[in-house]
């Protein structure tokens, strides 16, 4: 349990980015345009050749402009893409039509500066308040300066972490390297969110870039499959944004030989895209408005994956679970009440649960415990909570942190 | 709106209770038998005469010993039912077969004490801390008092508003009078809860006598459809307990001609019922731990009940909304966002949104507001919120309370 504790706790932490972390053939740029009031609110990533994109978009009914825009650039470039612009400030969000002259009129001025690229080769992505109009012709008028700024420094990188910042506290990046057949390849990734919505929104923005060389198939399968084992195993408070967004982009540069077919070369492939990613998230879990630890729900011996699935997520959205953590409370009957209206059948009385390692219950009854000893554990920045059914072999896994009097402070005002 | 926002704010204040208001044949009492560190915690309603008993439980698959014994009790009995018995201080939730010889010894004591009944016409509530053993050798003891104790004044109703009480800031009771054929019916309700969990669970009791004479078909029709509109309408941070009960007894006791159609006395009833039950429920949500107002989410213009009541719930749920309902902030994008991922479809640029009264969303786009008005308007302790969908006839209501940081207090800690 020790080990496992120090690489969750490691994991957690954002990595310093040096300049061989840098997939080859990438440039960022950021800038302060005027979105907010102050700051870096634009960031771009450039492939310097035409890159293979996949992405993962919120599921929330409500989508902003640019994600519908940018389902669309990835649909006609079939995949093949050049860059994603993104600004803070302002999630374009709720604001018609206008919302997407916005979204076209930036891309088509990035296109344009790039030269003469197809303005559907360039993704964009939104965070900040919603339903106020974009004065994209801000945007627009700081796209020349910003396309010829870029550069490859781990510090250009560095500042675009900056620049798609909103509530976040600190920025959240991680690297991971890999070899095939000898040749060595990068995956290098930044995130922002999903602390929640000070000013306005919600939102989760990771941008992920490689050298790799990846089929469109293999690298959109890639990207879903460890999405949904990293950025959507966590959540702060249940609520989904209308302007999340995940963009991988690998442009083969490394020179390592393309990853057409599910061999070793992918698994490794995704293996480090799924360090990167689990990073990110537990970064953005470890940041979420308030939060003073992270809760790595476990469930196990559940009948089915959807079983396990929903329990965790139902224990780690829980307003009193999520309290009783804030006080560092051994509070086991919460979690089992939480599992208990998850509408997942199960025997309650054969249910295990270890909190921060100990055991606290065993066959749905209280098991006998130090309360301070486990208080004192549950102090620690990183608590793993495992509760297992004994009902099956399917497990799940969710990240969440705790809630706090800041995060209530932190969201009941903004506008006014 | 004035004269809605009046009602709902008389109805959310406990009313006082005169001798007048007590249903005919009923007797109440309480007593302290040390399961609190200091207080009553040991209730007793009685009917003098047998009463037809309907009854509403949690759905949370744990379940605590008294519900599950409660339930067999009104099987066995086919309910016709003498009384209920109810302690505070501690649930009686997953403590194994222990529990179960608690709640049965109970009712065992109590029927032996009234007088040759049968345990079987007992009902048992418990409503504490969960996890741990019932010392129910200090509720047996004390029964022979309770049962000795009771009364049918002003006072032991009052009395026993207090003794199921946990973390309520205050009793909560309510009542109403109707007539059949020209004789007058009353109907008492009172209840605790759910303001949550302090010390260690969520649980909310309501018990309900009237000296009407109705079916047990008919009656029971009458609780469900009434406490699906009234107490599972109301929503403090969606968690549900192991212990939840609503009981209904009726005795027959005001002389007035049973009821056993559905016709104009069964209609009357219903109201009346109602209007007991919604005024406990929004007394519970005003009461919800650390709550400064009420929120009503009306959810308008659905494809189906179904749909409008998911909605409803998303969003009454949403930490986002409860804390910009804290902050008094006109934050609209969160409404239309937690509706956005409620898992219903809609079209969301058809979407109008009222907050207090005030139109600030309409077609999915802000509508210009005074944000000043509209934040002195949120200060009220009773903001009604209108979504409205545009796309059918169905609409659904749920009552919630905001989240304050005293709620982040209240339940951070208790067992450590």
């Amino acid at each position: 349990m020790a080990k496992r504790l120090d690489s969750a706790a490691q994991a957690m932490i954002s990595k310093r980015i040096a300049k061989a972390d840098l997939p080859r053939g990438f440039a960022y740029s950021s800038l302060a345009c005027g979105l907010k009031k102050s700051g870096l609110d634009l960031g771009l990533i450039v492939s310097e050749t035409p890159a293979v994109a996949a992405a993962v978009f919120t599921t929330n009914l409500v989508k902003a402009a640019p994600v519908v825009t940018s389902q669309l650039h990835l649909k006609k470039s079939r995949n093949e893409m050049r860059g994603v612009i993104v600004n803070s400030g302002n999630a374009n969000c709720c604001t018609g039509s206008d919302g997407f002259t916005a979204a076209t009129a930036t891309t088509l001025k990035v296109a344009k500066e790039l030269g003469k690229l197809r303005p559907t080769q360039i993704l964009v992505c939104s965070t900040g308040v919603i339903g106020v109009p974009l004065r994209w012709q801000k945007i627009v008028n700081a796209v020349p300066k910003l396309v010829r700024g870029r550069g490859d420094s781990a510090n250009a990188f560095a500042q675009f972490t900056r620049a798609i910042m909103t509530t976040d506290s600190r920025p959240k990046s991680a690297a991971a390297k890999f070899r095939v057949s000898g040749k060595e390849i990068r995956i290098l990734g930044c995130t922002k969110g999903a602390g929640m919505i000070h000013p306005n929104m919600a939102t989760m923005l990771a941008f992920i870039t490689t050298d790799a060389a990846v089929s469109p198939r293999l690298l959109t399968r890639a990207l879903r499959s460890v999405v949904g084992r990293t950025f959507n195993a966590i959540t702060v408070d249940g609520d989904t944004s209308t302007n999340d967004t995940v963009t991988l982009l690998a442009n083969g540069q490394s020179g390592a030989r393309k990853i057409t077919r599910d061999d070793a070369a992918y698994k490794n492939f995704c293996a480090a895209l799924e360090s990167v990613c689990k990073s990110l998230a537990l970064q953005i879990v470890g940041d979420g408005e308030g939060a003073q630890r992270v809760i790595e729900v476990e469930v196990r011996g559940a009948s089915s994956d959807r079983a396990a699935d929903k329990i965790a997520r139902t224990i780690a959205n829980s307003p009193l679970v999520k309290t009783a953590l804030n006080g560092a409370d051994p509070n086991w009957g919460r979690f089992l009440a939480a599992a208990g209206r998850s509408g997942v059948k199960f025997n309650f009385e054969r249910v295990d649960i270890n909190l921060a390692g100990i055991p606290v219950c065993r066959h749905g009854r209280e098991h006998a415990f130090d309360e301070r000893a486990a208080h004192r554990k549950m102090l620690a920045p990183f608590v793993p909570v495992i509760v297992n059914l004994n009902a099956g072999r399917s497990a799940a896994r969710v990240w969440t942190c705790d809630f706090t009097t800041e995060y209530i402070h932190i969201n009941a005002s903004y506008r006014t």
